[in-house]
């Protein structure tokens, strides 16, 4: 799994954590020692993104756990339920830390040696995050096939909207996963990140994960786009997914569905890059998929510094969905869709005739 | 000439400058006694937009010429050669200096009485501003019967990119004029305006004209446009130009293109607006049309903050070009041009059939 960024590492018996609220002006890693420390990172939004979050869990609970002693089951139940008050609202959080409980009272009784319990917690962590792993590889393999089938083998020029890579998936990434995966096979020559208004995942994030895997690129503002598709040559565009419905309707950052359509209008492929767990088959399409509208604070002023004038109002809506019919793909660990609908989809979902 | 926003005015015998750099934070005027004075604000840019400078200009030129006393051709031609270097690049500046010193020079022999001639610039100058606001009224009105032959006499929900208003014109404006006076009709529902990446004027000023007006808007990221075209009806979308070639081929702000295209997308009529001294029909098509790159600093900073990381590289074209085909109409002051091409263009060039 080799990465220069790692946003999630178990050293000296201590997880740290990637401090990813100060990147990319300052990289500091946060250790925590304890179960109690590791809370208090989770809940201050040390990582983010639902799978950092869930190893996170996972590495957290081990802390509570001493190297040596006697495993008690009340204990360990208590540990867990306070780990769960970090972040109430993280269904990966809940989940992770259900899988783990449940599959250790299963397999150690009361009274086992805790070091043991210890070790096979963090056995469980290095196995989600190489399993997660795989998966994204798998993708970016696909990918990478369908680019080779469009393009023969020669370095391409990649486009991607907000941060889909090691930083929000703890390894690889999806979209960006592609682009990192392309670049160690020596097929990137250039990549456009858009910037990402308005919470600058692309210029924050983005930017910091190519440099540090010293992979050429630029960052443009998402108004750009016609300029760049006019000026240079872009061969296709990777996106992430927050949910996609059963007929390829994606919802993902917004800005995803506008860049789709400029996509379009230029005959640029574009792709949704996600796994099997961003699928959501009991929508048939995106209509079902409400749209949360966040704080306009996001848009009249950047780290306080006001933008607009007092009084200033804004829409401020956190995705958007980009019909099925504007998507040349989707990609999960299962393969490729080419122009994805509720029939096609059906690989994804072992509906397939 | 009713306008909330006045950036330039004659007050007290001397020139008041609203001071744009400030703006939405502060709203203060620059006022200028002299013509040192007026030639320090509008070389160190409290106002903005060719229109607002050249009235500038005429104003500056008139406090050269004290109250009482004698006229001296060689004093004027000095003053004005002064007034150049506050910008030396700036077209309408050169223009409007040269404009006013030859008709004064004509006009009045050495030696005449200088509170006369004072006088005549001044008269001038309100000239000038009157005539810019009639032309603006006629492209407003132009506007207006055509949204009304779309829709009828209802409210309207109308968009716009950038900032097109009395702080770029000096008076009513081009598309913002045409929003301005459409609410002064009692005929505008709602506004949305783009932020504008990466100089945010539509968050800096369009959104300081409307909220000035009391015109109801909500600012929206630029990748918000798919949302918003699907979520809310917009009836119709008014841009300005920078240049217009003869096939209506238009070069605008950076997003305008972007715009139209997603406009187009979903059947949202894209207008135009822009006086006759934008037009370059010498230009067969947009093609021709060179586009600067900014310095990169202003999408990797924002009032030196840092947005992205140290070394990030970005790509900052200033302005796009809008293909005539995805531009409904383009209104002048000569009138409206739908779906403009070379020929139906001749309306402004004076070579209609």
């Amino acid at each position: 799994m080799p990465s220069l960024v790692t946003p999630i590492r178990w050293q000296d018996e201590a997880l740290q954590l990637l401090d990813q609220r100060i990147l990319p002006m300052r990289e500091e890693y946060v250790t925590c020692h304890s179960l109690q420390e590791a809370h208090t990172a989770i809940r201050d939004m040390v990582v983010r993104g639902a799978p950092c979050i869930g190893f996170s869990a996972i590495y957290a609970l081990a802390l509570s756990l001493k190297p040596t002693g006697v495993f008690r089951h009340e204990e360990w139940k208590r540990s867990s339920d306070f780990l769960k008050t970090a972040r109430p609202t993280a269904v990966n959080l809940m989940y992770e830390v259900e899988r783990v409980v449940n599959d250790v009272l299963r397999s150690f009784p009361d009274d086992s040696d805790i070091g043991k319990v210890r070790q096979h917690v963090l056995r469980d962590a290095a196995s989600q995050v190489e399993g997660a792993y795989t998966k994204n590889l798998s993708m970016a393999e696909t990918a990478l096939a369908e680019l080779t089938r469009l393009y023969g083998d020669r370095p391409l020029t990649l486009m991607t909207h907000c941060n889909t890579g090691v930083l929000a998936c703890g390894v690889l990434g999806t979209a960006l996963g592609v682009i990192s995966h392309a670049h160690s096979k020596g097929r990137v020559a250039m990549v456009y990140a858009d910037e990402t208004r308005p919470y600058m995942q692309g210029s924050r994030l983005t930017a910091y994960e190519l440099g540090r895997e010293k992979i050429p690129y630029h960052l443009v503002v998402e108004g750009a786009a016609s300029w760049l598709f006019t000026h240079k040559k872009v061969d296709a565009i990777f996106v992430g997914a927050d949910r996609i419905a059963a007929n390829g309707d994606t919802a993902n950052k917004v800005g995803t569905s506008t860049l789709a359509i400029v996509a379009r209008h230029f005959g640029i492929p574009f792709f949704v890059v996600a796994p099997l767990s961003s699928f959501d088959f009991s929508l048939p399409d995106g209509l079902g998929i409400e749209i949360e509208l966040r704080n306009e604070e996001e848009i009249l002023a950047y780290q306080g510094l006001p933008i607009a004038p007092m009084g200033a109002k804004a829409l401020n809506p956190s995705f958007d969905v980009t019909p099925a019919s504007l998507i040349s793909g989707i990609i999960s660990e299962k393969g490729l869709v080419r122009n994805p609908d509720t029939k096609s989809m059906g690989l994804f979902s072992g509906n397939s005739k």
